[in-house]
């Protein structure tokens, strides 16, 4: 299937230049031509993956799932539960430059999302997911013995989920005003107040 | 004082009119022409108050804030601490249409102060409000009995904040999708796991 692995790399290497192009710009100063000039291609040669700033910003969410699964994916495996249960949940908070470029790409686009209805149902698929990976955290959690077993999980979900949109929302509003440090504690108090 | 007076009353005026079109419109459809046309003013009489798509939301999130204030002034005492603590805090919450047109203003506001500098100490103020109303909910329920006094009360109104603003989140991009009923249980849940 040459065609496919073709289209693969194609995509694997706009990634990179979009990544690029948002890391030293912002995400505002990404735009379709800046891609297309990072990358070295024409703006016609982008229209199969996107057109649109909306377009784009929906390619850059795509991005930011893969880099979190890919993360997570690659983590050291830990002994201790709680510890390999707060390492996964680490990665989907701004706590390094990387994924503040990360979070800034998902609060762009959730803004987006909010006037154009065509990324709507990618937004919704962003925010089941995020839940369930909630979800699946506290699970463990209960199964290894370091969450308390009566505890409502649908409930329980949805606060941690909560928890962690509210702090990712506080670095993209205050930037480095709110220190990584602080975030990842709020996090480790969280999970300590479930045992 | 009449002049005073006169501009406390055209800002009051004002302020109603705004209302109303970001309540029939939406905030994207509330334009400085279109809350001149509902308040009966020519756009220059406006200017005072807003003369761009920025100022304009700069004064809707003043009414916002006016509106919150007013509501916890006018609460019912309660007997009960953790009732009214978490009456007071349920102001907060987009919990009913009224408070969801709050929430809605407030994260148009935060989205544009991601790009306009001039809002962004507005935004820093309301932010900073917020963080002391949770810092101060929780005072209250230590002294009353109603939290644990070993809590870090610092750490806690950073996790009672960010629990907040993720639900307001969670709302504005899910819509009637997320329930008021389940946003309230989460916050009680989250008091419920202080005590």
């Amino acid at each position: 299937m040459p065609k496919i692995v073709d289209h693969e790399e194609r995509r694997h290497e706009l990634g990179q230049a979009v990544w690029r192009v948002i890391r030293r710009r912002g995400v505002e100063g990404a735009s379709v031509r800046s891609v297309a000039r990072e990358a070295g291609w024409s703006p016609g040669a982008l229209r199969h993956y996107f057109r649109t700033q909306s377009e784009l910003l929906s390619f850059a969410m795509g991005l930011v799932v893969d880099r979190i699964e890919r993360r997570v994916a690659q983590l050291p495996s830990a002994d201790d539960p709680r510890r390999a249960v707060e390492r996964r949940l680490q990665q989907l908070l701004p706590l390094d430059e990387e994924r503040r470029v990360e979070n800034d790409v998902w609060f762009a686009f959730v803004g987006r999302a909010l006037v154009d209805p065509q990324l709507r149902a990618q937004r919704k698929a962003v925010h089941s997911e995020l839940l369930a990976a909630c979800r699946r955290a506290l699970e463990e959690l209960v199964e290894r013995g370091r969450a308390d077993p009566v505890l409502d999980l649908a409930l329980e979900a949805g606060r941690l989920h909560a928890l962690i949109d509210g702090l990712a929302l506080h670095t993209a509003v205050s930037g480095r005003a709110v220190a990584a440090r602080r975030t990842a504690a709020l996090l480790a108090r969280h999970l300590d107040s479930l045992a």
